[in-house]
This record gives C-alpha cells, sequence and structure tokens, in this order.
C-alpha cells in the first residue's frame, strides 16, 4: 500500500465566531492540492487525536460548495473543543507515543491546529517532540481568539468580530438608556480577563450624534472606586445619561480583581463570582442615588455569528487557507498571522512567525493608548481597530432564525460513522 | 387665520425596536394627505406635551424619504418616552386642562400615542374628558410591547423583533456549549415579568439538529426548584448539554418572585438582587455540581435591531399608517391591532379596538400552550410565534456599526429649534 499524504486539522480553546472560517480554508485549500489524499478532522481538540476520535471531512465537504460556505458562517466549533494541557514530553510521554500512534495510523502528514495562547503552546510541544524524534510532520498554528492577546501579530481572528458586537451592542442600549429625561447610568460589562482590546472596542460605538461610552475602564490599568465615582459625577454634570465600559477583569491597586469582592463562598467553599459590573451598579445606586443598570454583554459577544466583521471572517478564512500553503512549502513550528501593512486603505499581508514566540504570551493593550485619566483609550487605539470590523456578512436564514450547521447533523445525514467511531 | 388642521404624536413606556417604523408610519401618512397641515412629535411622551416639548416632525421629514426610511430602522424611542401614570380629571383636572390647552394652541386635531397598557390607560382617559367636554379631536392608540400581553388584539408590535432576537441568540449560545465534551448546563434568563410570551419564544431556537432549549419555564405556572432539578436530571441523562430557558418572573408556590431569594448582603449591609438565571445557576452548581452557565439576554431583546423581524417592522409601520387612516375616518377612542386571518400562508388584518377595552390588562399564555409538565410550550404557541418571526430587513451599516438617528442631532442639523423650545 502507498503510503498517504493526509490532513488533520482540530479546533481548542474558547469560541470566537471565525474559528470555523479558519477551518473552512483549511478544508477549500486541502481539497484543492492533489498531494493531499485525505482530511481528517479530530473532535474536541488534541483530546480527540488521543482519543481517535476523527471525522472524514474529504466525504463531508468535498463537491458541497454550499455546505463549506455554510461551515464559514457558523460559530464557534464545528470540530468541538478542549481545554487539555500537554505535559512537556520529558515529563510523561505517553501522550506523544499516543498522538504520534495516531499520527502514523491515519498516515498523517499536515498537521493543524486552531487555538489561542493555550493550543500554541500544545503545537509547540509537539514540533518539539516530532523534531527531536525526526517526525516529519508540519505541525503549523492558526490563531483565534476574541481577547487578541497574541503576541506576534498584528491582531487575532474573532476578535474583529467581537469588537464589532460590542460597539453595535453598545450603540443599541445607548440608545435604549436614551430615552427617560432622567439621569441614567448604563454599566457593560465586556470580556477580556487581563487584555483589555475587547473593551476598548466599545468606543467604536461612538457616531457623530452619540459619545457613548463616556467611560471606558481596561483592566491595563489599576481601578480605583473612588477615582471611578469622581469621573461619573464630572460625566453627569454633562450628559443625561452615562455609559460606562468596564472590563470583568479590572483589579485594584492590591491587584485583587474588582469582581471578587462580590463573591460569595458557597457550601463547597467555591467562590460564586457576579460580575463587576453588577458590583459597581450597587455602588452606584448607593453612593449617587441616580438611575442605574449594568449589562454583561456575556459569551454573545464570542458567538454572535448574526453580526460578525466580513474583514475578519474572510482573514480567518485566508488564514487557514495560507496555514495549508505553509504546509506544502515545508513549514513547520510556525503559526500563521497577519501583518498589517496600512491602515488607510487598510492592507495586511500573511505571514508565519516560529511557534514558541507565541506560547504561553499575552499581549496586552499598550499604556500609551489609554488616556493619561485612564478612563478612556486614544484615537491611536479607535484607528488601530476600526478596520476590523467592516462589513458584513449574509447570514443564512431559515424560518426567522440563523441556518448554521452541526457536526453530528452532518455525520448522521452523510451516514458516514466509521469503524472508528 | 384659518383654523389648522394637526397631528401629534408620541411615545411612551418601554423600549422596541419597531416603536419608530410605527412613528414612520404616522408621519409618513400623514405628509400624504392634503388635510393636515403640520405634524408635530412630542418629547417624552405625554410629558412632552405637558412641558410644551414640541418638535416639527413635518420640517424633519418631509421630501426627506432616507431620513423617513433610517426612522423606521432605529430602534427604541426617536421622541424618548416616558412612564407617567395621569390621574383621573375628577381627582385632579390640572393636566387634562394643561394638555388641552396645548392641543388648542397647535390646533391639534388627531393625537396619535404609541405605547403599551399604560399608555393606553392614558389615552383611555384622555378620551372620556374629550368626549365629556364635546372636545373633537381623534384619539388613537398604537399599541407596542416586547410583551405581547396587549388584550384584543392577535400579537404586538415589538414581540416579533424580540423573538427573533431572543431564538436566534439561544441557537448562538448552544453553538457556544456543545464544544466541550462535558456535561453542562446553560441557563439563559428572558424578559417578562408575568407574561411568558418571550420566554416561550426560546423554543423557535429548535432546528433539523438541535432540540435547545431543552426545558423552557413560564411565569404563568408555579415554578418548583426541586422538580427543576428532577427535570435536569433527566435531561441530562439523555443530552450532553442542556439548555434551559427562564422568565425572569418566575414565583414560588407562595407567589414570590424565585429570584428575590438571590439577594445577597454585601460587605457594607446592602441587599443586591441578581436574576433567576444566577439564583439557578447557584443552586444547579451545588446540586448537581456539573458545569453550568446563565445568561442574562437582558434589555438587548428589546433594542436589537440588527436581528430584527422584518414582518413585525413592517406591521408597525402599516399600524402607524392605518392609525392615521383610522383618525381620518373619524374614529376616536380606539386602539388600533392585527387580527390573524391565517396562519399559512401567515396574513393580518388591521382592526380598531375600543381602548378601554385594552388599557390596564394583561394577555397572558394560555394555560393550554404550556405541556402538563410544565416545562415545555407546545406546538400550537409554536406555531402561533413562527410567522412573526420571519423576514430580515437592510440595516445601514457605516464604519461598521449600525446607521441609526437620534433627534437633538437631526434638530441641530436642520437648525428648528423654534421658539417654544
Amino acid at each position: 500500500m502507498s503510503r498517504e499524504c493526509n490532513v488533520l486539522v482540530a479546533q481548542s480553546g474558547g469560541p470566537t465566531t471565525v474559528i470555523n472560517a479558519s477551518l473552512a480554508g483549511v478544508i477549500e485549500r486541502a481539497l484543492m492540492e492533489v498531494k493531499i489524499n485525505r482530511i481528517y478532522g479530530a473532535e474536541h481538540g488534541i483530546q480527540g487525536v488521543i482519543n481517535e476520535r476523527l471525522v472524514p471531512l474529504h466525504q463531508i465537504f468535498s463537491g458541497n460548495k454550499d455546505r463549506l460556505n455554510q461551515l464559514k458562517l457558523t460559530p464557534s466549533m464545528f470540530l468541538g473543543s478542549c481545554r487539555y494541557r500537554l505535559p512537556h514530553f520529558l515529563e510523561d510521554i505517553s501522550d506523544y507515543q499516543r498522538i504520534f500512534q495516531i499520527f502514523r495510523k491515519y498516515q498523517i502528514k499536515y498537521f493543524f491546529y486552531i487555538g489561542g495562547n493555550d493550543s500554541m503552546d500544545t503545537m509547540d510541544k509537539l514540533s518539539a517532540y516530532a523534531k527531536q524524534n525526526n517526525i516529519d510532520i508540519a505541525m503549523i498554528g492558526i490563531p483565534k481568539t476574541i481577547d487578541n492577546d497574541l503576541m506576534g501579530v498584528d491582531h487575532t481572528p474573532g476578535f474583529g468580530s467581537a469588537a464589532k458586537y460590542i460597539a453595535s451592542s453598545i450603540l443599541e442600549v445607548s440608545h435604549d438608556t436614551f430615552i427617560y429625561n432622567t439621569k441614567t447610568v448604563l454599566i457593560v460589562e465586556i470580556m477580556g480577563r487581563n487584555a483589555g482590546w475587547l473593551t476598548a472596542s466599545a468606543a467604536l460605538a461612538r457616531n457623530g450624534y452619540s459619545r457613548a461610552p463616556h467611560l471606558i475602564y481596561l483592566p491595563e490599568r489599576v481601578f480605583s472606586v473612588s477615582q471611578f465615582l469622581l469621573d461619573l459625577n464630572e460625566q453627569l454634570k454633562h450628559h443625561q445619561h452615562v455609559i460606562v465600559a468596564v472590563s470583568e477583569g479590572l483589579k485594584d491597586e492590591c491587584g485583587q480583581y474588582v469582581a471578587s469582592k462580590n463573591s460569595q463562598i458557597d457550601q463547597f467553599g467555591h467562590v460564586t463570582l457576579s460580575g463587576v459590573g453588577k458590583y459597581l451598579e450597587n455602588i452606584v445606586q448607593r453612593e449617587i442615588g441616580c438611575k442605574v443598570r449594568s449589562v454583561e454583554l456575556n459569551v454573545l459577544q464570542r458567538c454572535a455569528m448574526h453580526i460578525s466583521s466580513l474583514t475578519d471572517i474572510e482573514e480567518a478564512f485566508s488564514l487557514g487557507e495560507y496555514g495549508v500553503e505553509a504546509a506544502l512549502l515545508g513549514e513547520t513550528a510556525k503559526m500563521v498571522g497577519l501583518y498589517r501593512i496600512a491602515n488607510n486603505p487598510y492592507r495586511v499581508s500573511y505571514i508565519t512567525i516560529p511557534i514558541h514566540k507565541v506560547a504561553n504570551q499575552e499581549k496586552k493593550v499598550p499604556l500609551e493608548w489609554i488616556t493619561p485619566e485612564g478612563n478612556d483609550v486614544t484615537e491611536d487605539l479607535i484607528d488601530y481597530i476600526k478596520p476590523l470590523i467592516l462589513g458584513e456578512p449574509s447570514i443564512y436564514f431559515e424560518e426567522g432564525i440563523p441556518k448554521y450547521i452541526k457536526l453530528e447533523a452532518v455525520l448522521e445525514h452523510k451516514q458516514i460513522y466509521q469503524s472508528y467511531f
């Protein structure tokens, strides 16, 4: 039997709206390549490799352009995800033996892992193991994370769509707040525990008639409740309605999460954490006494495909394609990424970065992009984010709700559950 | 000076995404009518009449079809809102004297009030006062409320868009939940304190591959935490991921809000109230111990124009037009509304209802549309809601965010602040 040349792809970490666009890019490019025989997807990331849960993506998508396009416009992970931290192979080799046994069995020549910091750590370790053992498999990481906190790239796929959701939602809840002729404070809590990129994107809600959000607090700066109340009172002098964007990860001068002050210990000794938004709402209620409400945007900011950025989707797709290109050219132990050539008009180029330069690091908002007062972001930061939210995809709707796809349903439909299932 | 024949229109109560579509319908139809000279809008509902805050909508929108279309696609109240309860004129006549003095001054012949239960109460009282005093002003109510709880009509404008937002969001957060290979419960808290229509609309998230939400609890039925845990355990036997839709207004057998049990005393001795979703999340965490998360859809369900129902927008607009028609035909003390002629294909007719039959009443979900177990809705209820969420409007986007309009900005632009401002 002649040796096949197969692709394996998997997804890992937290969801974004465009992580399937990257998967679609990998599949589309790999299907076009005569050198490649089969394309497998591992369910639930690296765990699906360990557990031999592989699905034949070539069967599912070959000759089905519509389905591939639907995958491109489906949020979250089509293949499922995991949060599994590989031990280093010098500590425990068993996972590695198992993973490379599966690679051999399925004749995998190219492995693509779509994920964030932790997934790049996995790829870094697998690459090191392959190198040490002279195993010739191209290992390419494809970035994704709404948090935009990956080093070595201009921005991450998933961020632009989350930013567009956040900015649009802030504008809409501002319209909701404008209506009553009474002093009102609205606090919007936004994801991003350590990096403030998502919270900063609230600034894109501003337009010709609205300055909301009037105050923005990122986790890169120490948060002081007393200063916040001073800032708020100042804004309330000038505006009937004040909208505030806060990061879930705000910390006080002792480095303690502000939200943790709102915690209770349950019977198991676990801390239940309500958000910082609710915490600040209660403080405003008590200290200022005006009408106040808090809104937590929650997981919708990472899965609301219906208001995603077309720029983001297309970049994520192209990064998937580019990953395959890079692998075919013999690159390995690399992450593909985006480099911004120009901002106006916006242009990017596709690059590869040694994966060890990315793994386990975190890119935060530079302090010079936060105003000296610590309660707003600068125009430079707004200019940086602005091109990333442009364009709206044409989402399919069926009976009034978005039409997405799900792996289990596709497998049932194609009846391609195989022996290894 | 010959007597003019002018229109006054105002908006009141809580926001919906389509309350401006009704306003646009009133304006468009009134602009076309040769009998009508001017169209005034009162800022902040009936309080704007009392305070003589009238804006010349004929100046703002005449000959500007684009702007009128933008109004139609802007969420929340363009004219602002109020929550002001008129005393009955037998108790206190001063508001009535003031309101009818303004009507005389601006030569108002037709008054339109776009609102919910309370606004119809205002119209009922104003109509009674006009009748008693032989004042010839047509008083027409135009319904709106996301809660769908108005009597005498098939459904209310605003409900369909909120239902579409809820169903689409449930589908998207389900995709977000599906990804991990661990037992997971997601609880989604939905608006509607007394009527369960909005929570019921979560059922429209179900499609060919997803039964989410697996459990639905409406406020029309007594909620028992122990039964909820039994229901949940049963679902967890069959499904890896269980999505639960709960109304914010769930009450226990004593008629007490379930959410009110969630109050905590913070470090300053103050009570903070989180929602029923958070409350149930903590219980599931404790009693079942699996991964659990709660999401509160919050105000976005009433202002997310970007995923509104085209059917809803068009009906709201037509009800505005129809209100003007009815007034021109001499009707008064009426609310306009929708009557469903057929469901498949969906057809409605436009009707008028004596306003006193609507005011201060509340239409709840019929108990026969809730399953005997009390944890789901019937197909009849789904069939009832389904046509209302159909169709997607073409929202304008500018620099990646929706393009809406705001009264203050338009007034500044037109420099039409007048002497009476």
